[in-house]
């Protein structure tokens, strides 16, 4: 399997707001992005404010961008807030800096795209995305 | 009604994929922006290029941003080329002047947002966008 | 084979430079890009102009980005100026509009990346592109 | 001399990768860059990453459009965050604050190019490129 098809994006996205709504999260905003970074799926919830894309998409290309979660780009943004913020100036997507952005990965551990959810708090945020992962059978980076 | 809904913009998005499908287009995608010219809903068909969400976004909001649809849009960029360009490089949105952004109007004429699909030619594009909005229960600017 | 191995990338290079050597070409420039758009390697002919980088990588990353090679991108310009020009501005990767950039695509025709070649004519660079992609024994665009 | 060949910078790709292989490093990313801060040469290592390409030809740049190491502009930011996060904001190239930039020297203490390695600790990056600068018999900034 090499890339995330729009069935499989869409099943994420519908299983993050499944997740969402059982927990009685805020109304989230859930983009999904190949392994490139760039945009396969994105829903945003009705109440949510207008800037989720990028705030979604940021998560997810930029957990891409850095191989990691994007609640690990946010731990370095904490110890390191000048790195972080000097890359997400001049990386080729948005970075997004908190939890809530989720690397996908097929059986051999290829990076095969990403989640990234907002709406919540960060940690709220991840767990949809996990979830949507794990609704469309797919597998979380470890 | 003031604004589309999240279901509202999916069943946009399905019915220009239901129209592609019949006519046998290529693989579409399609963006729903809400009247501010911000991201409701994407979907990129598989086996499209990676830039769609821009492309989609671009006729969508840009149509939004001069009130008239992209084919306008368009039309304008061939008579004052210098004119668009300019309006492009300013503007809060990217402005793809092309066929295929189609503004969404309520029952008094006020936009409600609008849609953009590339993929095909933007004649097709638009017959595309007009078959969404229709299968949604929506009315296009007149 | 879902992506180029730096291994392969270096191969297309190194045959890029040969046909340029043996065509007599003046001093080339060549960028490989991965699906996304993204660079995996690029060397710059000694004697080149500085900004070959973002010329290669605009031809090879902006006819993926369209799904053509960056002839059919340069084309699309002549004939919509203002559309490419909106698109470039918009698109995540730049977009150079001229002959140069050529899509690799694996057995299945899906891409898997792209070459970009500047420094001699674009219809010279677009020759050495193909032969790097030979040499490498990868397949480009039909 | 004035300048780094290209063949050059190629012996200091090798150099730096052969001495991530023999130090068991990740897969590491290395730019080189010329006295303008302009790329050179770029080789992503398999498995890295997509956006490794900003930053090591932010640190390489960086570190000369300041005349110092990017393990200094590491440490000028954490002195003075809003100097580095101003400078990076207007500068030509990306400045990227962490160790890994190293300049290339003349013999008369010119600055001939610069280069950039990522994918690694910091240190660990540093190590790779200041190897990479000696395999190719070149001199690192004192």
């Amino acid at each position: 399997m090499s890339q995330i098809t729009l069935e499989q994006a869409n099943a994420i996205i519908a299983g993050a707001f499944a997740k969402g709504r059982e927990a009685g999260f805020k109304p989230l905003s859930v983009a999904v992005v190949d392994a490139g970074g760039h945009l396969i799926s994105f829903q945003r919830g009705d109440g949510a404010s207008f800037a989720r894309a990028q705030i979604a998409t940021g998560k997810a290309a930029g957990a891409l961008s850095l191989g990691v979660s994007s609640r690990k780009v946010g731990d370095m943004a904490v110890e390191r807030p000048w790195f972080i913020g000097a890359f997400a100036s001049s990386a080729p997507h948005p970075v997004i800096p908190a939890a809530g952005g989720v690397i996908v990965v097929d059986g051999s551990g290829a990076f095969i795209g990403a989640v990234g959810v907002t709406g919540e708090t960060s940690d709220n945020d991840e767990i949809a995305a996990l979830a949507g992962i794990a609704a469309a059978g797919l597998a979380a980076q470890g």
